[in-house]
């Protein structure tokens, strides 16, 4: 097997392949993509979808100076395999191995990182600029972009501009039909609008026959003409772009290489306009398992290849299950609850609030700007709304959350899923946030250790009816305690006492905290482990009682700088205090990708390390 | 004078109001706007564009339950004047007067506070589906946006979900010719795009008369029946909008008052539709300099409401001045050097580099995360791009200054300018930023104490090609020392010295350590003042060395929480020092408007403030 993907060095070497080698390549990267995600999890559905794309771009477009530029990088994996991953593909996504996403430090032929939506075509225009500028007038510039991530802010301003510019590019638009679901927009949905040309040819004729002899049929065809142009957008498809100042060239199916091959190559020598080809493709194909359930094989975890069945089908609950059905109970108790979320309706397990009350839910789409602002008009008029978003993707909203929610002081409730690191690496850990919501006014940040408080900070935020953000990891969350203390901000609730040591520990967390302490223990150290529960308000008085007799230890998994370490270090700056130790992730350098297991330990972050540290310290 | 709007007490007052009435109201509005404006600064024309309008919705809307939201708000002062703010006028923008926005806190007609762009369309949505779900079937909801921040990518999220949604609510669309600038984008120009429908009845006639009796003209007929929709799109203003779902009314003259008040009066109880609104006004209406010059009037200091020329015509260079000059040094020497600025390019005086290199200069309109992405773009492809934008607005690319540039390790160079304080308040302070901007890895931050090290720290920046961001103030930068000490990132520079304190000083906050440091010579207390100069990297030895001996303090025109407090509190946590004092603006509560000299007498931040406390703390 593999013998046609083997016989690919470079990109340059697909140009050696006959057709029928090219359609074997096609089949061989199918297989390879579904055993390796099958055995690491990864994105399948979308990189099924293109096998054909990534083929043709790369024939046609294998020098070192083109470049192809893959929207959120999702559906790069046929790129990385022609591109000198193909050796170590089956390290996809492990720690030290191939990247999940595009990564420059892997190839120069990935030419940013990526894992954010929308930002190709901004890229695009910026890169074809550049070669104007610079004179690489045979530099090819492609932008790969899927047409759910058109309705993004960022990806329709730079729309906005290409007219501006009015670079030499090429602008693929992935159809993959994510436009047929509601969540994407009428933009998206009246650009990628699939229509045939017949109606439009057989309207032509039929006036030209009629109105030969007619009178005023010579000043009717004149004036018809003007509306050429127009009627083609209502016949034709995407005539809007060539409005916004750009060549529209398709649809054309994305499984059938053949004409692909021959429309890019046609494409490549057209210079001086910005030409959109619209390729039309089928998340999952050539599987059938992914096909038909091309969500839930989106983004997965490892499964079966032969039958698509996920190997670990773990009965635990995660934060988010957690998080969800909280929020159904408390929609079944007060009307005027309502949730947001920005396509991550089933990463965020929204749906099922969607389930039970679809009138009182809103999938705006990739528009992260545009779900906060929504939510703070929704909550101006009296509703309860709740968002579910990631930690990472919450950056694009930043300053709605500062601006339209916080001055606002509207009782908006973020729940800030995937927090801390994740596998997918540095564009989607959710590590980087803290340190502006902390520097938030009127802003209150709880963290939960585990379900059973998730769920009581929901209501004590629903309850309080100021901003609030809950932060909650990925994965799954044990019970910490039986019995709960009830949820007071700013009030920490010590999980265990000592007298030596208090760990002073950030959501799930204490976990982690009361392992070290266990550890601690069994050479003779005392250490208490506190669950800080709220960061803003924070229990102030308690961390002072603790730094006069104690060694402080703070855990998180997200930034020191900016985190729990830096407020706890500006609380104690002019207190009594000992040693105090922090533990969590370093704004020196971007933490990459790898199960977070694997990145504890390279990062010396395992209850093992942590204990070693604090020793250490005490004997000093 | 004043006869008019002294009549006015609530909106709901102008429906007694006689049609000539009105029309000597407006001229009154005009009057007051014009004194104000020219005693205190402000928003002159795009106020002076918005009378009539501001008339005709309070009069149309003026019930407690219906919202006007003014996108930005500062085409609101008319809004403000009608709804309970015309008595203390006198006092905009100055402490504890009242605000240059819009402000839930002075009239519950405010329904929140405004001054990042474009978010208007999203509020709207979510207050007009909270009055659906909560039964408000009276209250109505009315957006106002001007064209230009139509090509906001939150604004163009939420007009690609206003079909999903399909509520009732009124979209102004505020025309005042901005699309006709080359920074708007095609996207707004293409909605806006006013089209007389004169052409389009004359073709129907004409089809109509010269179809009769025609082969095939019946069946022509029909087909052209459907062609309506589309043919309307091109010879009448709007259509699109009628695709994107809503149902469009205009254009329509602006000033033109009872054509107005008709207009709204009709459309106020059509009932299940968003209908979009195309007013057409113009900037400065009603006053001969603000008309003729309306940029330079936008957002002014006092001027002589006679003549309009500004009062203090100050020959004193601006750090935004020193910026623009050394980047068009830069440009001189380097070809590669592009300017980058969104829709900013007079406020940040990049229109000077505009001037000299105009194929290296551009202006994205109001999109900051297309102009980051786009610079990372340009600098992908060889080229040195450098963005100027004023701190807050920065709010809105966060992730793409995370994602798109430092994780890119990109060379790209952000002049941040207005950071710190300024006099237009929460929504416009420089102070928020720090926090975030300290927590990214790679990203080096410079903080210049006046205009000769900007210069410097520029070219360095330019030199050392990784990604940089330098933060200056708005207004003058006085000269602090002749000779300058060559800049090195992570090199503080001690201005002054002295043994008992070593004031730590971020940017031009040295001028005020300087002041401080004599005031406290004069009680016999010496102090060094050290000047920073770069936040990251940091010169952790020489503030080791200094805790070890002196009183550390420090001093800053940001937040302290996530700012210079922050880190030096991280820094010295473990280390041997005395009592550490932070001066700077605290995440307690949002710092309200007012000229900077007031507010910080008001925080207790002037040099004697700073003094004091110093002296009582050396005291203990």
């Amino acid at each position: 097997m593999s013998s046609q993907l083997e016989k690919i060095k470079t990109p340059e070497d697909l140009r050696f392949l006959s057709p029928q080698e090219l359609e074997e390549l096609c089949s061989e990267l199918r297989q390879k993509i579904i055993t390796t995600v099958a055995a690491n999890g990864g994105h399948l559905s979308p990189n099924l979808g293109t096998v054909e794309l990534g083929v043709a771009l790369n024939r046609v477009f294998c020098k070192e100076d083109d470049s192809i530029l893959w929207d959120v990088g999702h559906q790069a994996y046929v790129h990385k395999l022609l591109n000198a991953r193909n050796k170590d593909f089956s390290t996809l996504r492990r720690f030290d191995g191939v990247s999940g996403f595009l990564a420059p430090n892997e190839s120069s032929r990935d030419k940013f990182y990526t894992g954010h939506a929308g930002v190709a075509i901004s890229e695009a225009i910026g890169l074809a600029k550049a070669n104007a500028l610079t004179g690489k007038k045979d530099a090819a510039v492609v932008a790969v972009i899927g047409d759910g991530s058109l309705g993004c802010g960022i990806a329709l301003e730079a729309l906005n501009y290409i007219r501006e510019v009015n670079e030499n590019f090429i602008l693929v638009i992935n159809d993959n039909k994510m436009s047929i679901s509601r969540s994407v927009g009428a933009i998206s949905k009246y650009l990628t609008r699939v229509i045939t040309g017949r109606r439009y040819n057989k309207l032509k004729t039929l006036l030209k026959v009629s109105l030969r002899g007619v009178p005023f049929g010579r000043r009717l065809i004149q004036m018809i003409r003007k509306l050429e142009r127009v009627t083609k957008s209502f016949f034709v498809s995407g005539a809007v772009f060539e409005e916004l100042g750009m060549k529209y060239v398709g649809p054309i199916n994305g499984h059938d290489l053949p004409q692909l091959l021959d429309k890019f190559e046609k494409i490549r020598d057209i210079k001086g306009r910005t030409i959109v080809v619209h390729v039309v493709t089928e998340k999952g194909h050539g599987c059938k398992f992914a096909k038909e359930r091309a969500e839930a094989f989106h983004g997965c975890g490892p499964f079966n290849p032969e039958t698509g069945e996920f190997t670990s089908k773990s009965a635990e609950k995660t934060f988010s299950d957690s998080f969800a059905e909280s929020l159904v109970s408390l929609g079944e108790k007060h009307r005027e609850v309502v949730a947001i979320t920005a396509a991550m309706s089933s990463g965020t397990k929204l749906c099922e609030f969607e389930k039970r009350f679809p009138e009182r839910f809103f999938d705006v789409g990739i528009a992260e700007e545009h779900a906060l602002v929504f939510a703070s008009g929704l909550a101006a008029g009296g509703l309860r709304p709740v968002i579910a978003i990631y930690a990472t993707f919450l950056h694009r909203a930043m300053d709605c959350l500062f601006h339209d929610i916080c001055l606002q002081k509207l009782p908006v409730i973020i729940g800030i899923d995937r927090s801390g690191v994740v596998e997918d690496g540095p564009t989607h850990h959710g590590i980087y946030d803290l340190s502006f919501l902390l520097s938030i006014p009127d802003l209150q940040i709880y963290l939960p250790a585990d379900e059973g408080e998730l769920q009581d900070m929901l209501f004590y935020a629903h309850y309080i009816k100021s901003p609030v953000v809950i932060r909650y990891p990925k994965g799954y969350s044990t019970n910490l305690t039986e019995k709960r203390t009830p949820f007071i901000p700013g009030k920490s609730v010590e999980l265990r006492s000592g007298k030596d040591v208090a760990i002073w520990c950030a959501g799930r967390e204490c976990e982690t905290g009361l392992k070290v302490a266990q550890l601690l223990e069994s050479y003779g150290i005392a250490s208490s482990v506190v669950n800080v529960r709220s960061l803003k308000p924070f229990d102030s008085g308690k961390l002072k009682l603790d730094a006069s007799e104690k060694v402080i230890v703070t855990l998180e998994d997200s930034q020191k700088e900016g985190g729990l370490a830096s407020l706890v270090d500006s609380l104690l700056i002019n207190e009594p205090h000992k040693e105090i130790l922090h533990f969590g992730w370093s704004c020196q350098d971007f933490v990459p990708h790898g199960k977070p297991d694997a990145l504890r330990k390279a990062y010396y972050l395992t209850p093992q390390d942590i204990t070693e540290k604090i020793i250490a310290c005490l004997k000093k």
